[in-house]
């Protein structure tokens, strides 16, 4: 438990099956789960066994090298065909972050040149998939860090670090970064209801990393704020759209309101595989709404009054106009458009 | 259960002592502790066994009774200075909500005429002070539905119903008259971490007037305002200084700035015993901050990951320029700033 937290793997292959390490469970137990069955891993991302984009997207590109592995087993040559029922229960599991169709579709593309028994090719581009990620978190945690040119209190909301991502993290890797260059004061991290991957996850992935951590309610952001303690708010994405809108998890668009209103600076870190060029604006990207139950209960004992209603929905859109600056493995779009962003999709790939 | 909760009681005087609802147990279970000792109804105070400031206030009138009884046992007619310790015990209970202070001073006020067991009139002026709330409520209730002109959607925050007054409430009158006069067409609460007051408390109350209510997780709020979901916030106050700056449960600020941006009109309730006129400005209003346990556990159950320290504010405090309108039982105040509430408190006295 005393190694550092920005390498441990959410998503892993190993012993020829995938494993996840099961998120709901954090930080009370580690327990690692085994899947060799594609629509089990569907029901697992549905579940938020796994959570986060980038995490959703490699899990996505795993599970389907276990979907051909299957296809194949039961029906030989014509595993393509075999294997659309699982491409379709893998797409359905989850509907924002689109990294997992971007997997999907990555993965698919390597579908038509496969010949014999398509597994280890599969395997190789998921691991692929894999590595890239990881070396795009690496990237952005410099070129976020970058940023940071006074010493700087910063928030953060959700888990954005190795537990959302292949490893080391899109916000909380410009945070690790930052935090070893001496660039970070502190480091406030919202709870974020009602999943509470804040105080679960991100707290649990800071600590392990020796950088010290205070939670504090979502609504005490604005406070927070007000009082000077923070100059930079630092946020994942689950869906960029082509004019720089960015859908994430909900309470980010309320702290993007705030910071403008305090001055506060507010950054989005995320990969190219974030962004959506398929999406003129925010408005079109589809929003999950999850169970109630979330809302109304909490480990499985109910907490609101019987008869009340919630409304629960996972993520929320901040508009380009709120955001100071999109971080990419590709570089730096600052206060983004869809002219910036054009440009950033059409450069040249780093990788 | 089915009885109206606009005159529950969260505090009473019964059988010759102070009876008070034990809010931390709701809504599982309704619990009624007696009270016969004023030290303990300051720790009562303390451990939120009784919350919201007008609620507090005559808490603590009726534990004044309780402490002159014995005081006048211990001491006979030394008992005002008997009494002090227990005085002191009260007004430190807890910082925020003025009630508190307001409510002793007035208690303390009866002192000076009163000849040989001081208990009866102290208790028909703590009556007084019970009684005058719960016509402040009902009048403000009134008051703040007619501001509501066209059918609303409205968001409130924390628990500001009978549970946190003498009876009725003073935000949550807002919502209960104007839901009444057919003004309202959907009333969200946002659950208000971490203490939960308003999917515990809020929630309990409207949905046993048959009020329907819908929860949220606190940073969705943002997102429920972009939706067009809601015309008005409508929420109470624990202090509010002679500028008319608000102080208010943690979260509260972070509405008004979200509502500043949105066009979202933003409404403050509560009676003249919440106004402050010895504090210029909210920066003075002392904030209690509780114990960070509050952030990290829930039902005495670690949630956070160990290591990680939380910041919890109970409080804070929304400036005058984000207000529209503070409605108390002398009048409404629009676009609040000192001279506007010098005239209000100075004006007559409805009562």
């Amino acid at each position: 438990m005393s190694a550092s937290h920005d390498t441990v793997r959410a998503v892993s292959w190993e012993e020829d099956c995938l494993q996840l390490l099961d998120q709901r469970d954090l930080p009370a137990s580690e327990n690692r789960l085994r899947f060799r069955d594609a629509a089990e891993v569907a029901k697992a991302i549905r579940d938020m066994v796994v959570r986060g984009a980038p995490a959703i997207g490699i899990t996505a590109a795993y599970a389907v090298v276990l979907a051909a592995r299957q296809a194949y087993a039961r029906a030989g040559e014509d595993w393509r065909r075999e294997i659309e029922a699982d491409m379709r229960a893998l797409a359905a599991s989850r509907p924002t972050a689109v990294n997992l169709f971007w997997a999907l579709s990555r993965m698919r593309a390597c579908f038509a040149s496969l010949q014999g028994d398509p597994a280890a090719a599969l395997l190789a581009e998921a691991r692929v998939i894999h590595e890239e990620d990881i070396q795009a978190n690496r990237r952005m945690g410099e070129l976020g860090a970058a940023l940071l040119t006074d010493l700087a209190g910063v928030l953060t909301h959700c888990n954005t670090g190795s537990l959302a991502t292949g490893g080391y993290g899109t916000a909380l890797g410009v945070i690790r970064s930052g935090w070893a260059n001496g660039k970070i004061r502190a480091v406030y991290a919202d709870e974020t209801r009602p999943w509470m991957q804040g105080a679960r996850l991100t707290a649990w992935e800071l600590v392990h990393d020796d950088i010290p951590v205070t939670l504090l309610a979502d609504s005490a952001a604005a406070q927070l704020m007000r009082a000077g303690r923070v100059q930079w708010v630092i946020v994942g994405s689950d869906r960029i759209a082509a004019n720089g809108d960015v859908a994430n998890k909900i309470g980010t668009y309320s702290l993007a309101v705030n910071a403008r209103y305090h001055g506060v600076r507010f950054m989005v870190v995320a990969p190219t595989t974030t962004v959506d060029m398929q999406i003129a604006s925010g408005v079109d990207i589809p929003i999950e709404n999850r169970d109630p139950a979330e809302v109304l209960a909490l480990g499985g004992q109910r907490i609101a009054a019987a008869g009340a209603e919630a409304w629960n929905p996972a993520f929320d859109v901040t508009p380009a106009e709120l955001i100071d600056v999109i971080v990419t493995e590709r570089g730096v779009v600052e206060r983004p458009n869809t002219a910036k962003m054009a440009a950033l999709m059409s450069g040249a790939d780093h990788v």
